[in-house]
């Protein structure tokens, strides 16, 4: 009769086989495959586990297997299984086909009894080591195989310390490890009714059932149904069984770990720390400081080579940089272990475009291999890298970029410090909504409570202010203002440095770098606009960020707010005259003063992006925006009615009364955008015939110009048409009077509900949709963003009665499932109709992916994001293209 | 050679062609074939004019035909044309397809000259008379037929009126009369430089060309470009040949007006008046009083039963209340002219329905014939019936209602004065969104510029209170204070009337009523119940309100406002006390002592509406609401500060802090409906409770209840998900402490656009939707409704950016493709889903016509407008009827 085949040698075990060989199996059978020197072992599989399962007992011969492949361990590594001489040792570890991070701990050196001990402390030359390991065996067989509480033994080891007056572990000596594994024998005795069992196949029959047996233990279940693992994902857990190698057995042994490649900067070298004739146990118990790889060149010649040699299979194979273990045993160098190794966003992007360049990676790849999430971390001011911080305490990385300033613990005194030109870091418990003023008085907020959702972290992000938020390690003394960070003392005004970006907190002020491109960015940035089928444009309102945009790879400029130069200090006076004007050739008189600097913005803008678009958005706020606010006003003519000029306050009378006649219950959803536009039709004058005068210039100094004029807030096609007639006026006026022809392009923000219920009649007068999804969320969610950010969103986040900040995350059910029709019906009326999106969500890479697959021409975001957009939108038309044709989820 | 017939008999000709013989032949021959007794005569049909107009001059043979027409003219009247003795006078009118008002002036008395007009005076015995219509026939005929312009005989008038001394016309006597018409004669041949015309047929010929050229005189054919009517609608024009019949003739002549029923009252007696011996035109000019029709029946009892007869005739074939005109002339009764007669609310209803009572209608034709939105004007306090009133002044019926108060000048008077408990009427030139408080504080507006869409008429519509616009009569003097209306002076304070529903305005107090149902309209409603699929219910926070929406024949409350019962004054301190709460147990406590108060509201509400379906909405507006302002309790804390008790003091400060930390920059789309009672549940919790209480005291009580509990502002399902528990959970517990099983239906509002785009989802959890049509206009169009109407709507409407104002006409292209689409996905998950509107568009015809044809199961509206909405509801059923299936225009 032919048996089951249910233990499988690491050399004929299928490496993609993780069902019948779980993950770790599997993964050691593919690294002994691919000729990676791994300690010998083999794997029982998870049909053994379910065949134990099911009858209660191990099937019949699995122990006859298990001899014959120990045999085979045996006779590569030269030892025998409980040999007193040259004892064959192994770790027993059960592994699934899914990942259960702690389910059972691994045994290790089973196979140690009273005669095999005597074998390992000759080898190593160290009876602490070996006495050690030996009652470190006893507790965890005895634990995890026979079942014996740890309190038992932890009990014996607090009473031993206790006795000898040791502080800790490491202070016992030989002879009280030895004791202490007298001990721990007789309470496994005592508590199991039987002697530790001596026999090493003894003990590898309990082993083995007791790994079996795991996968049913309540730890597993409850396990499998919070991850909703089933069946189908894994079914029953293999068992492995390894060949124990050790470090410390001389000076041709030696233990360490490598990267190979530096996680820190990426370059291509083996990265890493090795100890010569040590266990890992000796790292991590900090007797020894381990020695950079580099070193081992020279020290361990041989064993060096054989290490790169090591790490160019493991490269040449995986094809990412690896993390990986290594042992060193009498002159032979054993791979333990392998997985990808975590890098830093720069390190990602140098190795990715190296591999790529090498050969080893298509460019395909290596635009796939990095997060463009990831890339946040490149554009936000940063910690500079010099010399080694050590931080004073972690949170959560809750929004990105470093920031220095004095701890300030409340709101108000944020406010008033910042406003007087302090640079200021908010230290709170948790923030809260009255706590407003005070962000915006901050450079960055830290919060000892609260998650990335909290009020503190969505609210900074919104704001694009760093923030470390859930940092445990803070004490604050509100009276004594004062507090405590990672056991230090700080006072209120002294100077910290957070580091949204990886939750760090610092003492003093650490300098920071602005965000900076290097050759490999550059370099991945123009692979993925190759790539990409979506075209990523900046936002940008000044010629200096009209600079920046276009050096960050920005493709146009997808929004050009015209309010923005409002507010330069040198032209709020004559924006307010214009305001307050009562007759209309008063109001006249303050555009016509608007008219050349408008264009002088414009025409500085068009020359830096000659040759690309630029969608120039006509004014869209309220008009009170640009007055100061009823309080203020009030306070300022309190004080001129005591002393001030009469002229000056019959100016802020005047104003008071138009600021009481432009208030507005909802300012959101007011007389603004094109509804402004309409009512007050000399200002949109003013902007076009800016707009086109400055597009006139161009043209007579041969700069390529593409200007774009977009209306916003449109609600009804008949709000586009009269907008369009005027465009249509002026245009003929400017070229009549230029005499150049200029080119344009007009279009219409969708940030109107009902401008995408009518898609079909926009696109019959607008060129060009950009779809405002910050006010379109606002609208379809009837979520007003100030209110909502500060009122109730983190609640619902938190909470999980939504999935995300829909202002952060594009909201695709929502939103996309309306911007997806908007632009089915807008294309069936127009089918050349160039789509686009401005706003944060354009930086946003899961958004940027609905926006793809919608049909989207272009996103514009803020400059920051351009790079971030850039990589998103090539990963999805990669994804795409693996996948088939692109869906929508909305 | 057979001719083309031109020339009509009105015996002989198609009453329905009046492509042929012009709206007006057509009509006289339909009267004439249905055997009214017309004035004989005949129709030159359009053909005759485009012949004419083609070739310049009449077509051959027609005045041949004409010649035989006048002949039986002549043989049915016993008169002659050109006859000294009883000579034959015939009117010549012009008459196309289309009604073109105003296009060319009828001639009357065609066929006078020196010798036929001595025969007139023997017959009427009535020199003046006859030589008034001499005179007017030659200035009439001079000016159609000559065209010579009127100004020469005006100058002739008005130089013999200032040569005899006479004011007006009719001081005139026969001899100047006569005077004048020579004078006419003379300006005629100098004009024309030809004698008038003596010769009748020579008249006749004349003034037929004249009318065919009218066709394509700049007059006709600026109208038709004006109102497009295009040469399929209307080609050429007809002439219509009336012989003249006068009422002057003796005792047993006489002319008069009449309705086939009262036009005031609906009544099923003839009205009307009438004069024996006399023409229109003593009517006209005042000189003698006309009788009531009834007195007729003694004074001349024969024609009065032929006017009976003739009555019949009119409704028996027209089966519609008639407006007609009649001559007697020497005994016979003469029909000139009949159209619908066009009347109150209360009279079209009444007409319709005993017209279906007696079965000259069905049912669906009354049900058709009424404008639902006539109804309103019953609906709304009206002007008593009470003595007849004359107005001061007309303006524009721009919000119907009418209202009685003082005349005050400005807002700021009005707020003062309306505080103060005084009824005032708002009068201003025109209004402005800083006069708000004024209509506040008014019970009605009357302005004297604007029109049906200005400022005031869509503010005060909004605000359901009366409004006269574009009065022109009106002047203001603001310095004293004054104003002259109508001719009449009245001071500040003095009281004025002002009917909303016709635009009158009136001095001094009238006194108004109240609505009432009449017996006829309770009937044609219930009509249109048993017509109609769509079911009407009402918006009712109150046990009155819900009795009164019962009165008014709703089925059932589809909006119960709780808030609203938070607002009474015995309440709100206890939801202050909620609100101000800084615990969760002082919450609870103040939460504790509204549930027997709400819970008392609801059981009074259930057991009004018992057997219908009552939906009650959980708390919808943001807590700020039930708060003072900010500057009311600044002023107050000054004031208590100043003398006041420290315990008011501080709660005054308390409140203060909370108002402030309660502030939104957007309350419309800010804290409030389910996101409010998702962080705060505990409210919510009370309501449900209340509501399931009151249920389970009725189920004990043997009433029958249909509680709907509704949840607001509902955006993701998540958010109902989580209230849905809170309500299975409270349901089990009132279940169980009451011993009694409660029924209930879970639903949302459907008023925030990502619910409608989510419609399938939310119909997953929800047994009902209920489309806010108020807030999800708002979001579809990003206007706030309090400052949309206020700064741009009026505006907007006026220029034709928008059709109507979409808060009070449901925006079919984009609110109700989005509700199509709602219904339909909502449906899909959920076949047996209940559909309903609430909010006013429910009250408003095309919107309910909306709501129909997207399959709606009912609309809910406010009380007044519940009977507007079953009108309408059987209209549309009916008109789906007649033309197939329903469609959207969505």
């Amino acid at each position: 009769m032919i048996h089951r085949q249910y233990v499988f040698a690491f050399e004929e075990g299928d490496g993609k086989n993780k069902m019948l060989l779980g993950g770790k199996g599997a993964n050691l059978c593919e690294m002994t495959r691919i000729g990676l020197n791994v300690p010998p072992g083999f794997v029982i599989s998870t049909e053994a586990c379910l065949a134990y399962l099911g009858h209660n007992r191990l099937p019949e011969h699995l122990m006859d297997e298990v001899r014959r492949h120990m045999a085979a361990v045996e006779k590569k590594t030269g030892k025998v299984f409980g040999d007193t001489e040259n004892p064959l040792l192994v770790s027993v570890r059960s592994g699934s086909a899914m990942s259960m991070p702690g389910m059972m701990d691994t045994i290790l050196n089973l196979g140690l009894n009273e005669r095999t001990l005597q074998g390992l402390i000759r080898l190593t030359g160290n009876p602490r080591f070996a006495y050690d390991a030996y009652r470190r065996f006893i507790q965890l067989y005895g634990k995890i195989a026979l079942g014996v509480a740890d309190e038992h033994f932890d009990k014996a080891m607090e009473a031993l310390k206790q006795r000898v007056g040791a502080a800790q572990d490491v202070n016992l000596t030989a002879e009280q490890l030895k004791e202490l594994a007298d001990q721990f024998a007789a309470i496994v005795q005592r508590e199991t009714g039987s002697p530790f069992p001596e026999d090493p196949y003894q003990q590898l029959e309990i082993a083995i059932g007791a790994v079996f047996r795991s996968w049913n233990g309540k730890r597993a279940v409850d396990y499998r149904r919070q991850f909703k693992i089933t069946k189908e994902m894994a079914n029953g857990t293999a068992v492995n069984i390894v060949a124990m190698v050790f470090g410390n057995m001389g000076n041709d042994s030696g233990t360490g770990v490598g990267f190979t490649r530096n996680p820190g900067t990426g370059e291509n070298i083996t990265y890493g720390e090795y100890l010569v004739n040590a266990q890992g146990e000796d790292v991590v118990a900090g007797i020894r400081t381990p020695k950079p790889i580099a070193e081992m060149a020279t020290e361990m010649p041989e064993l060096h080579r054989q290490l790169i040699e090591l790490r160019d299979r493991l490269e040449a194979h995986y094809r990412e940089v690896q993390d990986f273990e290594f042992t060193i045993e009498r002159g032979t160098l054993y791979c333990l272990q392998t997985r990808n190794g975590k890098m830093n966003a720069r390190a990602t992007v140098v190795t990715s475009v190296e591999m790529a360049n090498s050969g080893l990676l298509s460019r395909d790849e290596a635009l796939l291999r990095v997060n463009p999430q990831l890339l946040e971390q490149l554009m936000v001011p940063q910690l500079a890298p010099t010399g080694h911080h050590e931080a004073l305490a972690q949170g959560l990385p809750a929004s990105p970029g470093a920031a220095s300033g004095k701890i300030v613990f409340d709101a108000d005194t944020a406010e008033a410090r910042g406003n007087a030109g302090e640079r200021i870091i908010l230290v709170r418990e948790e923030t809260k909504p009255e706590d407003i003023h005070g962000f915006f008085a901050a450079q960055g907020i830290l919060t000892s409570r609260g998650g990335k959702t909290s009020h503190a972290a969505v609210v900074a992000r919104g704001m694009g202010k760093p923030c470390v938020s859930g940092c445990a390690a803070i004490v604050i003394d509100h009276h004594a203002r004062r507090a405590c960070i990672g056991g230090v003392g700080l006072a209120e005004g002294d100077v910290i440095t957070i580091d949204g970006s990886t939750g760090n907190v610092y003492a003093g002020q650490i300098p920071t770098k602005e965000p900076e491109f290097f050759p490999e960015l550059t370099r991945l940035l123009t692979w993925a606009d190759d790539v990409a089928r979506l075209k990523v444009r900046a936002n940008a309102d000044t010629p200096a960020a009209a600079a920046k945009a276009r050096k960050y790879g920005a493709r146009g400029i997808g929004l050009t707010r015209t309010e923005r130069m409002f507010n330069d200090s040198d032209r709020i006076p004559i924006v307010q005259e214009m305001i307050l004007a009562d007759t209309l050739v008063k109001r006249q008189a303050a555009l016509d003063r608007l008219l050349p600097i408008q264009r002088a913005d414009f025409h500085a803008i068009f020359r830096e992006m000659s040759g690309l678009p630029v969608t120039v958005r006509l004014l869209d706020p309220p008009l009170h925006e640009f007055l100061p606010g009823e309080k203020q006003l009030q306070f300022d003519l309190d004080r001129l009615r005591a002393s001030g000029n009469p002229a000056e306050l019959a100016r802020h009378e005047a104003m008071l009364e138009r600021v009481r006649q432009l208030a507005e219950v909802n300012p959101m959803l007011g007389h603004r955008g094109v509804r402004l536009g309409l009512t007050n039709p000399e200002i949109y004058s003013m902007q076009i015939r800016a707009i086109l005068e400055a597009a006139a210039e161009c043209v007579k100094e041969g700069v390529p110009v593409e200007p774009e004029i977009m209306v916003p807030q449109v609600a009804a096609v008949e709000e586009l048409a009269r907008v369009k007639k005027q465009v249509e006026k002026i245009h003929r006026e400017v070229e009549a009077a230029t005499g150049v022809t200029v080119d344009y392009h007009f279009g219409t923000m969708m940030e109107v509900v009902r401008a995408c219920l009518r898609a079909e009649d926009m696109a019959s007068l607008a060129e060009f949709f950009s779809f405002g999804t910050n006010d379109l969320t606002q609208a379809t969610f009837s979520f007003s963003r100030e209110d909502a950010e500060n009122k109730f969103l983190p609640f619902y986040v938190e909470q999980g009665l939504l999935p995300e900040n829909p202002f952060e995350a594009l909201d695709i059910k929502g939103v996309g499932r309306l911007m997806t029709m908007a632009v089915e019906w807008g294309r069936a009326a127009r089918p050349e109709l160039q789509v686009g999106i401005c706003g944060e969500h354009g930086g946003h890479p899961e958004s940027i992916a609905l926006c793809h697959r919608i049909g989207l021409d272009y996103v514009s975001c803020s400059t920051p994001r351009v790079p971030i957009a850039r990589l998103a939108a090539a990963q999805i038309r990669l994804n795409e293209i693996a996948t088939g044709s692109p869906r929508s989820d909305a």
